[in-house]
């Protein structure tokens, strides 16, 4: 399909929500700004732009999804997890496009375009990680070396590992500090956009379901890539309404970490279905498709799993 | 123009550049990344990724320009310069690839979805500008009020004032100890592209003269919008064979920094020309485009200064 255009009847981008502080009683700084350019003086006192949002969107020609397809992304990363996979091919941002969903592609707060807060306005530190964390974390392998002939693989992983190192030039510093702002930014979001479908990665499901929790009106659809954490399960009633699909990769049982958060988010999703809710949790290897990590949104199967998604989204009508 | 699809034959990003650091002898720590998950151990200790740039590009059905276009941003700044206006209009971005340009649209490192490097990494600490800052510096009105009816605004300028608040929403911190890392990655662009176009604006000149004059034969035109900072005089021979055009906007001669800036750069161009070179200076307001500021890629009358880019690289020969 990749051969076809992608005809779009508009692109474009904005940022939304944040908040104005006002930063005083601090002594004025001069600094060079561009090489060899003139010393500009500042003042640091003042009132500051912080914690909004950047959203660029695509809508396609011939639209079929009955509602925009927000795309969210997981910890240390930005909208970029859906755009190019890190060996090259299409990744989920044109997948969807060329499928005929409106999508809407964010960098949480403090992330990639959304920029972040002077310190001080935000507690705390930006975090770094290695080139070796995810590549354990995030199911790609057992263990990362920058010699590729000796990491420890997983066979009959997805991942393209020997384009791994793409990979990590797409991770940004995080802080841990931000959430209610990036929550806030999120909010804003959906109540701008209106009846919309979520589609949140890792850490940014930990947000789409305490965004849904408190507007499920505007969620028409929740699809939980590898949730970090589920929602509340004292608030499993508000979202009885919302049609949810929960996917997991492979090579779940045998990962500490991701077992152990695979059983916490179950009795989440127990508590939504008691309560009249539709949810759908499909551990992608009992369906057949074998193989996935963490990132199967880059994983050498992810038209597969785009499929998957999109049979489900016509199983639930909401698609034309 | 803009109620007619955009027809893609491709479109994508990546990452370029970029070098791999270690880091040793910290103690390992511990942190809660997602909200009520589960806490991860982090070694600090290892290998980092630093100093790539994100490229996102668009390829349009029908190509018309010779060479891709890349639109290198200002400081403080990253490519959402050039998407969408404050106010909602196209930018040069949707503009260019309307008019068959393949447009590159890249973060600086350490801007935006480019990332940024830890403390051990990099000197200095991130800089960050209030809301009034640039209102002034990039000539948008004569000062700022957060109250729109107290701004101090200059008589028939193009910005779109009533959005300022939405151009202070895409800021973004900036480092001033960072030149020479994103110089490199600006050249490991064009050497990945090839031979090009590239349009910079303001900081982002400054790094485009240093790149054109390390790899003069990829550069088949340099468009420079208000540049911070010219060229070196002393290679101004490096840059003979590469057509030149530069843009300045309206109320520059009231414009203490501004006229300085511009009074700066005139003797680098007088000796690009005097080396056998072809450099066009063209202040709009002698052409009769009138009101223009640092941010034309935003005036209300951006297509009209995009026309005229357009214009001189048919003149140039650089179309099809």
């Amino acid at each position: 399909m990749t051969d076809q255009p992608i005809v779009l009847r508009g692109m474009g981008s904005f940022h939304v929500g944040g908040r104005v502080v006002e930063i005083s009683g601090k002594p004025t700084e001069t600094a060079v700004l561009s090489p060899g350019g003139i010393p500009a003086q500042f003042d640091p006192n003042g009132a500051y732009q912080v914690e909004q949002m950047y959203v660029q969107y695509f809508l396609p020609e011939r639209r079929k999804g009955k509602f925009p397809l927000l795309l969210w992304h997981g910890g240390g990363l930005t909208g970029v997890t859906y755009e190019t996979t890190p060996d090259g091919r299409e990744g989920w941002l044109n997948i969807f496009l060329r499928k005929g969903f409106d999508v809407y592609v964010s960098d949480a707060v403090e992330r990639g375009r959304s920029g972040f807060a002077p310190p001080e306005v935000w507690d705390g530190k930006a975090q770094f990680v290695t080139k070796a964390n995810p590549f354990w974390r995030h199911r790609i392998g057992e263990s990362w070396d920058a010699d590729r002939a000796k990491m420890k693989r997983l066979p009959g992983n997805q991942f393209p590992v020997d384009a791994y190192d793409n990979f990590t030039r797409q991770m940004v510093p995080r802080w841990t500090s931000t959430d209610e702002a990036i929550i806030a930014a999120y909010t804003a979001l959906v109540e701008k956009i209106g009846p919309c479908m979520v589609l949140c990665h890792s850490q940014g499901c930990g947000f789409a379901f305490r965004v849904a929790q408190a507007r499920p009106q505007l969620f028409k659809a929740l699809i939980a890539i590898e949730p970090a954490v589920a929602g509340d399960v004292a608030l499993a009633g508000e979202l009885k309404d919302v049609p949810m699909l929960v996917l997991y990769g492979d090579f779940i049982a045998q990962h500490p970490r991701w077992s152990q958060m695979h059983e916490n988010a179950a009795p989440y999703f127990a508590a939504v279905r008691a309560a009249g809710g539709n949810v759908d949790v499909v551990n992608l290897p009992d369906v057949g498709i074998r193989g996935n990590s963490h990132m199967m949104m880059m994983d050498k199967n992810n038209e597969e799993v785009a499929d998957l998604i999109e049979k489900w989204l016509i199983d639930k009508d909401l698609t034309d």
